[in-house]
């Protein structure tokens, strides 16, 4: 059992050094690896494997909506990204810009996508000529390059791999309409999916996105109580297609801009689920996500027959389950360390005794419940527990975040509990940039959103005390 | 059918000028846009839906022989991608250049990857340690980018799709292993899904990748009689593992360099699809890659029921194929030409009449045979149409093959072939460079493979009569 202590303890704990936690979970439990180039991370087989089921679900969900997959060019041209102001403004600091193609200085300098509506705007303007060609639900999985100054793994990356959607319609109404069915999506997928219990809302004008008429967030509450944006969607109204001249002729013949949305959700998310569900073991998967969902242990696996009776188990499961069989050098309790850092979310342990008894052990990842099951039950009680495993670890996310989650009436209250209480603060905003500036200098508090489930809590504003326009979450963010 | 007419009109037929050909089909069965962006292209919804099915189907492949995928970088540093002499010097003058990142100059300029070895090999040395840690087999799917002169769609572009798997293993022999097996699976591939018959052999010195000891193809005939190279397996030896210090302890507690391998297979393939089994009416797509199989066209659709109709067919039909119905409110010639033009292999017509008779007509893409079918008969007889045709496609590519490949005794049979029949010639070859050139300046034909399967067709270079060592493949190559 030495091997299988060192592991653990080379761990630190959350409550000690949660970013340090973090950084150990990600490497140990080999989600990602660093690389030769600064701020860009590689994803390693456990971790893209993860990225890959996001990928399958939420692509599943685009579809359903009427989206179409492309494939747009990773560079810009410095002339195609000045179209838009805003949008330049927000994105030219902090992109990698080509310079040279083979021997030749470039005559134009070529920006690596940070994003991709200035290219979508381009394609619509050229394919959309007549209402017939409207909608467009359009979508591409790619990677973005933004110039960071600091990075951390998942969180705030060089490079990230997401998904960005881009539409176009025929009216304000149609697009604001998809702009929130978008964020519904992400909404569900993350409760459904990840267990991720999440706060829709709309983005002040400080935080929206750069050349956004809206921007919508769904926001999460990790484990240290910071907030996470973890996914976003933008109502650009007509603003690019002004810019961009994206005219269809109407039922009437009319000539009329385009209103246009975007959307999207990045490998942060899993940055997400890390310090949602993490622990001092590792990394705890909700069995819907989990690459592996069972991991079965042979117990003394060098007896004749044990290792024969746990890849039969395995053949028989895998028509359930995702399910993979440790039948390494290791020694078990170093197999059990590795399968808990690796957040697989159950166990199944067999050995010579059980076999004789016709059962076998299943450990929970969440909780550590250890279970003895009949082998002739195992297929349904596994479907079950990995079921129940699922919506405990929902619950358990939305009570961590209702205990997170305060009230304040005034900027005393504020300020205290900014500085004593992790977590998100519900609290009445003027909608002044200048209030929002003012609490981030006093408290390194932003604003997250303004749900859309409102509630009045008092008249004035908690920073400035003039009439309020909204309740906003607040909260440290990363 | 003015409509109908003007859309097939439109294209140039294969004949009088297969380029122009190709350019129209890509263009007008909307697979690709041009971009903003030099040699680059937009994959639109029904190109980049032919690389998913392509993506989904070799990815299970790969999978099923142990393959994992990951994610590295974009950017690869330009002191990592000298380390490897012959590497750097097929690539070098072919890259994008990154010199600034943000508003700062960069201290060190990146390249945009056009090949990730340099990064792999960088990752392997960090993460393999022990024979224990042998074989990785790691894949990724991304973008490359290669800053080509002259650009076509799908065939050579600056930026284009793929998968690169990289391996690196205990031993060359091992590594030879893989190096096959992976050349098979593109081989089956394109045999079972795409209906394009290959040619499996080694390339020669001269058109080996940059860094590689020896690199296995499947080369592909397209209708014009022009070769296509339609996916590579690379064997490096342990070469890179050299370069890069990739080293393990072996059983016997020795230190040993690492084998390697990579493989990939890009966008460039659709370009086969197209040029092989295209013709004057556009795009035809082997039924088991089509993403839509059958297109159902309502006649006099505004006709009570026959719209109710053929959503209840496709409804049934979906449980066994992919399926669209046509509804808008162009008229049926235009629906036809439409679903020819796109390649869809089987066209369903159902009108009131055909309601009547409990019947409806289908029509295949390839032969445009017609044939009445009874409404109760339809699912089972569109799977044997469906399986008929995806057959006889290949078969047909593999005829037309035959009767393009022609055998050169000598370099005047052969300098007369080279001018007067497209297709592959069959020739002896005494393994000299020099005798390529001279091939090549002489016809512009060049070596496309020594094939696994040799014949003796003389004991001399078909070139300078010198003692041939190996029969080879020539052709004039896209």
């Amino acid at each position: 059992m030495s091997n299988d202590k060192k592991l653990v303890e080379a761990i630190t704990s959350m409550e000690e050094d949660f970013a340090q936690w973090y950084t150990d979970v990600v490497k140990k439990a080999e989600l990602i690896d660093y690389s030769s180039v600064r701020g860009c991370m590689i994803l390693r087989p456990a971790g893209y494997a993860i990225w890959e089921k996001i990928q399958q679900e939420l692509d599943r969900r685009f579809k359903e909506t009427g989206v179409e997959n492309v494939y747009m060019p990773m560079f810009i041209p410095e002339s195609l990204l000045q179209k838009e102001k805003d949008h330049v403004e927000g994105f030219a600091p902090e992109v990698a810009w080509v310079t040279q193609g083979g021997l030749e200085p470039l005559q134009e300098r070529l920006v690596v996508r940070p994003t991709s509506e200035t290219l979508f705007c381009d394609l619509y303007a050229n394919i959309v000529q007549s209402y017939r060609d409207l909608p467009k639900l359009y979508n591409q999985w790619c990677s973005v390059v933004r110039w960071e100054k600091t990075t951390r793994p998942f969180l705030r990356t060089t490079e990230f791999l997401w998904q960005e959607g881009h539409t176009a319609h025929a009216t304000a109404e149609e697009a604001e309409e998809r702009t929130q069915q978008m964020l519904n999506v992400y909404a569900d997928f993350c409760e459904e999916m990840l267990a991720i219990p999440v706060i829709k809302g709309r983005k002040t004008e400080k935080e929206k996105f750069a050349g956004a008429e809206a921007t919508y967030t769904i926001e999460t509450l990790m484990h240290d109580g910071k907030a996470l944006q973890s996914g976003t969607s933008h109502n650009f109204g007509d603003g690019f297609a002004k810019a961009f001249d994206i005219k269809y002729t109407d039922k009437n013949n009319k000539l009329q801009y385009a209103h246009q949305t975007s959307w999207g959700m990045t490998t942060r998310i899993i940055g997400a689920i890390i310090m949602v569900h993490g622990d001092d073991s590792g990394l705890v998967l909700p069995p819907r996500i989990a690459p592996t969902q069972v991991m079965i242990v042979p117990i003394m696996q060098k007896k004749e027959g044990v290792l024969e009776k746990a890849f039969a188990l395995k053949e028989q499961l895998s028509n359930s389950f995702s399910v993979k069989v440790d039948d390494s050098d290791k020694n078990p309790g170093w197999k059990f360390s590795e399968q808990e850092m690796r957040g697989i979310p159950v166990r199944v342990e067999i050995g010579p005794k059980d076999i004789e008894a016709n059962q076998c052990v299943v450990v929970r990842r969440d909780t550590r419940e250890k279970l003895v099951i009949s082998l002739d039950e195992l297929q349904e009680r596994l479907g079950e527990i990995l079921e129940t495993m699922q919506k405990d670890m929902l619950d358990r996310a939305v009570a961590h975040r209702e205990e997170h989650t305060n009230i304040a009436k005034n900027y005393e209250e504020f300020k205290t509990i900014a500085k004593d209480k992790p977590g998100f603060i519900k609290a009445m905003w003027c909608g002044e940039e200048a209030c929002e500036l003012k609490i981030k200098e006093d408290t390194t508090v932003t604003s997250r959103c303004m749900p859309f489930e409102q509630e009045k809590l008092s008249d004035t504003c908690v920073c400035c005390g003039k009439p309020a326009k909204a309740m906003v979450y607040w909260g440290k963010a990363y």
